[in-house]
């Protein structure tokens, strides 16, 4: 099992203490010793660093941690191999580009038989099953939108999108187009939001508090997704499985209700 | 002008002393403030490191400066901005997938009116002519070739787009699909391999010399390719403008005899 982490937030945000409870994980912790990757959406740029060794001793790590990148968007993961070697191109997030926007996915679970399903414009670079569902799953967004759609008929597709996956077997997500952040739970995956009045926060997996009153101005609204609760004080929403949440700008975007069968077309070979 | 560097090796190989020198040139000796990037080549993977700041102030540059990174094959650009402003977006090298290969792409010059040249399955994420430039190409071989063509054929493709795209102006361009280095000079490249004997060479940036004999094995072949030579006592080879050179493992890669035209559709609109 892997560990995602993700953050949505209204104003740049660093994810520097976050990151520093999910880091542990990779190796110290926890028992995700086969790599680790993040990626910071500035603007309308996407920048990763990726690393196939365990983020726990990892340099990179190290500096992305001492480094506040300022984000609105972040996606992270580190890594516990079952599927696909150990190795640079094997390590979440997998990215790729759709209308002219950097998309960023990472996945925990695995998808028995996705590799049979069929893809088009977009081509795994590594061997997972996630990098194939990736790919599977912007290949159908490509072909029922050529164009970008609005936010809400998009925020609907993903959704029925990773229900779909979610048959093959585990399929929590987290995924972002630097726009709105689609997080999908099929066993685990939890969100808690902050906003003010801000208070102090404990790190589960480190012996390490910050005060965001001292960090963040009343306006600041940051929504933290992670497999598990990253903190011991704060309030977590546990997701129900099988279900979807859309943020954007740190806060739920309601879903259109849901029809009773996917509106997508059945691309499986 | 910005400034490119490139490198392809029969071995894992770290670029700290080159990229030293380089890193001198954004924003120190030379006037390239705006930005800058690099890709590195891991097997079937590739990492890369942008940042929108001046590459001689930037800490993810004094980073990769200090943490030997071994690569076969590297791309890195800093940039002065002449088209599309200074942001993430815009910071070479730019990567796409194709074939389930990581392509990345790095420009110097300016191409009048290539924004006006049509696209197709990749779209720019920024505003630059360049990154335009580079879906325009992955574009050209994706319809050409459905699949992964011959090495040789595959260089020849390229050489051909290189050349269209440099009628627009200046192309001075670094591309790779994790295989081969393809470079295209079109007013200022130059090139230089290293074998045995190594000995030791100097810096023109910055007064820092290495003693590669220390640093190698007999077997090792080294390419380095530049915009201005980064050493001043070794013999690089300048090339001529409209010239395309490619490596693989070190090695430039006999091109096949250049047809009287392109044999590349004219997509251009």
């Amino acid at each position: 099992m892997c560990e995602l982490l993700g953050m949505s937030a209204n104003v740049p945000t660093d994810i520097c203490f976050s990151f520093a409870g999910l880091m542990r994980r990779g190796g110290q912790t926890g028992p995700h010793a086969d790599g680790w990757g993040i990626a910071f959406y500035e603007d309308k740029g996407c920048r990763s660093f990726h690393d196939p060794h365990p983020s726990a001793r990892s340099e990179v790590a190290q500096f992305v941690r001492r480094h506040p990148i300022k984000s609105r968007i972040v996606i992270s993961h580190i890594r516990r191999a079952n599927r696909g070697r150990m190795a640079l191109e094997n390590t979440h997030p997998f990215q790729r580009e759709l209308w002219g926007r950097p998309w960023s996915f990472a996945h925990n679970g695995q998808l028995k038989g996705v590799k049979r399903w069929r893809l088009g414009a977009f081509a795994p670079i590594g061997t997972t099953d996630s990098e194939h569902a990736f790919c599977w799953l912007l290949e159908q967004l490509r072909q029922r939108f050529p164009a970008p759609p609005k936010a809400r008929a998009l925020a609907a597709a993903v959704e029925a999108l990773a229900r779909r996956l979610a048959t093959l077997g585990v399929f929590n997500m987290l995924l972002s187009d630097g726009r709105s952040l689609y997080c999908h739970c099929s066993t685990k995956l939890a969100w808690l939001t902050r906003r003010a009045p801000f208070g102090p926060a404990t790190l589960v997996d480190e012996d390490l508090t910050v005060n965001f009153e001292q960090e963040t101005t009343p306006e600041d609204v940051v929504t933290v997704v992670a497999t598990r609760p990253l903190t011991r004080d704060e309030a977590w929403t546990v997701m129900e499985p099988g279900r979807t949440v859309v943020f954007r700008d740190g806060e739920p975007v309601p879903l259109p209700r849901r029809r009773a069968s996917p509106p997508v077309r059945d691309m499986a070979a």
